[in-house]
């Protein structure tokens, strides 16, 4: 008998670099050691189309060679198949294995994606993540996890594996669609609910305002609020994943959003976006703790009413019954066999329940219709008015 | 800026388990602490066709249910297609995150392909080796690499990814091709040749046996020779594996035989098995080293008898300049921009050289080519004397 004991040590940045492709920014535009300059950059299209030429200034500028490889990231594109095109693009450019690290520019779908091929090639080749939307900026963007979908799974084959360094340039949000802005709220508002309450207060403050400015800090409050919300919301992000961060421990508040959110994402392919589809099931599970009376009915009232005000939907048709029970199920298998969902105590508090039914979904479901309804109501009301 | 810093340590074991497969040998047929027993086994077509009933019978006898997934493990089917196979029936079997361990029962290519998998399936799915064959037993079963095939590039994605044990049950090799039993002998005779003279004089005087036998042993010197020679081969390798598990060093002494292999490995498929495409790398090097003076003639002479002895090939007509000069290129790239090549530097030492030119590996080919037409002669003398 033989025994094999290891261990090994990883590292690396989330930094926020603002203007990170303005000609002579020093992060991405030096040489190597051997003073060659080489560089794979894979881009998700859209952003290519709006920032290419400017991507590719700067590198010219720089001296650095680049081979491009743009690809469509959307949720239906996540797939294995993405994979292998990425790893052959990398043959071709004939990278070389540890001094040529991979730049991966995109949103949360293409930085899992590139993420995974950098994990596969090789065995492992390193590469820079540079997110470009604000999901990818405080979420997908800063951890370690890598993945595609996988028949009706999401996320159900990935890695674990660390980029060199995550560079944070929110002057990409300028060119967002409002709905991505909201979209990345809500992982931004998840952090609030489960542990930030701080955080909450911003965006209850400010998120029409940052939605509007596009955390482009147009007006001094518009700034400052947006400075705000990204570093907490990335501090917050990091220190839940810190000492978690192959996920061992199973009871992840993080996962706050994301117990039914996965199976309701592949369902409604292609009309939710990831963050519209953890916003429903973060209402759902704001109206279980309120059906438990864990939380009051004015914090309820609140959260219900900061989703809205970032335009984020707190019900849709796929909250029945069927759904839920097989998306429960789902979570309890892949959480090792217990529910772990976290559920809010509180604004900025949560906890772990596994006692959660289908019976208790559903009619959870039916208070988030219900508040749906009287909602359209006080809008009617407020139009007529 | 954040920094994060973590490290994860691994843990596994390595155990002989001969008659594994026997009822009521304790390894595999023990139930979880909740006192159900679920596995899914993914096994080699031909294993199962040779031992499935025994295999299905001892989990019966044990109370554990099973699913089965067979697959044809040959190195053209080492793809990402049958990673998604393989994952599919680990959806359908819903197999229990972390308390169900795969058991993956075959060679190298099949312990390689659900080492993927398992690595791979919601980040990764505990999985146990069993191997059944001798590359198996003594290399490809007792590390921590996974991969597939991609393109023309021999295991281009893949991970490192431990299982929970290695199983090692020889009585497996006694339904084994005789190829199949020379295919691992080449990988015990470089852990001999690289670090451990005694298992290179226990080739040269029991090899023939030793096939003979498929290291049942059947006799007592047989037995003898294979306890010895897989439990010297087992810790060689394990000792060269262990300080560099996920080979963050690039100078690798169990490189040797893997240098211009890969390459030629699969432009031969199906032609060569691996250990032989091994060999004919073994060979090549070992003619540089001679060429160089390194290796005395005797020596040289002694290595090839020994190849021979084991029935493997030390010339092949893919042992030409453009094919050995596009091997070493890729070999550069993998391995950093240095060449990192492991030359004999006797029986049982190596060092490793970086200046190794396409002219000189022709010339080593070439030296292959006028060994293997003497020895030819020689035969023909034999026979017609």
């Amino acid at each position: 008998m033989w025994s094999i004991q290891a261990s090994t040590p990883i590292s690396y940045e989330v930094a926020l670099a603002d203007g990170l492709f303005e000609v002579g920014h020093p992060l991405l535009g030096c040489r190597d050691q051997n003073g060659r300059a080489r560089r794979m950059v894979i881009i998700d299209g859209q952003v290519d189309a709006l920032h290419g030429d400017r991507i590719r200034g700067y590198f010219d500028r720089a001296g650095v060679h680049c081979g491009f490889y743009c690809l469509a990231a959307d949720e239906e594109a996540k797939t294995f198949e993405q994979v292998s095109a990425i790893a052959h693009e990398l043959d071709s450019f004939g990278i070389a294995r540890r001094s040529e690290p991979i730049i991966a520019i995109g949103g949360g779908i293409l930085l899992d994606l590139v993420g995974l091929a950098a994990s596969l090639y090789r065995r492992g080749t390193p590469y820079i993540r540079v997110p470009t939307t604000l999901i990818g900026l405080i979420d997908a963007g800063v951890g370690v996890k890598t993945a595609v979908n996988h028949g009706l799974h999401k996320n159900r084959l990935g890695t674990y594996f660390a980029p060199r360094a995550a560079l944070c340039d929110r002057t990409f949000l300028a060119t967002l669609e409002p709905r991505h802005i909201a979209n990345g709220l809500a992982e931004v508002l998840k952090i609030g609910l489960i542990r930030d309450r701080v955080l909450f207060e911003l965006l209850a403050e400010h998120g029409p305002l940052l939605e509007h400015e596009r955390l482009q800090g147009r007006t001094t409050r518009g700034d400052a609020a947006a400075t705000e919300v990204i570093e907490r919301a990335i501090t917050g992000m990091l220190d839940e994943l810190r000492p978690n961060l192959w996920e061992q421990q199973l009871d992840r508040l993080v996962d706050y959003g994301h117990s039914v959110s996965p199976a309701i994402e592949m369902l409604a392919l292609p009309k939710l976006l990831h963050g519209e589809a953890v916003n429903l099931d973060m209402a759902l599970f704001t109206a279980v703790a309120r059906g438990r009376g864990v939380l009051s009915g004015a914090e309820t009232r609140r959260i219900f009413g900061v989703m809205r005000d970032l335009s984020l939907p707190v019900w849709d048709p796929l909250l029945e019954r069927s759904v839920l029970a097989q998306a429960l199920a789902d979570t309890v298998q892949h959480r090792g066999g217990r529910q772990r969902l976290p559920l809010p105590t509180g604004i900025g508090t949560a906890c772990f329940v596994n006692d959660v039914t289908a019976d208790e979904l559903t009619a959870a479901a039916e208070c988030l219709l219900e508040e749906e309804n009287q909602h359209a109501q006080r809008s009617d009301g407020h139009r007529s008015a």
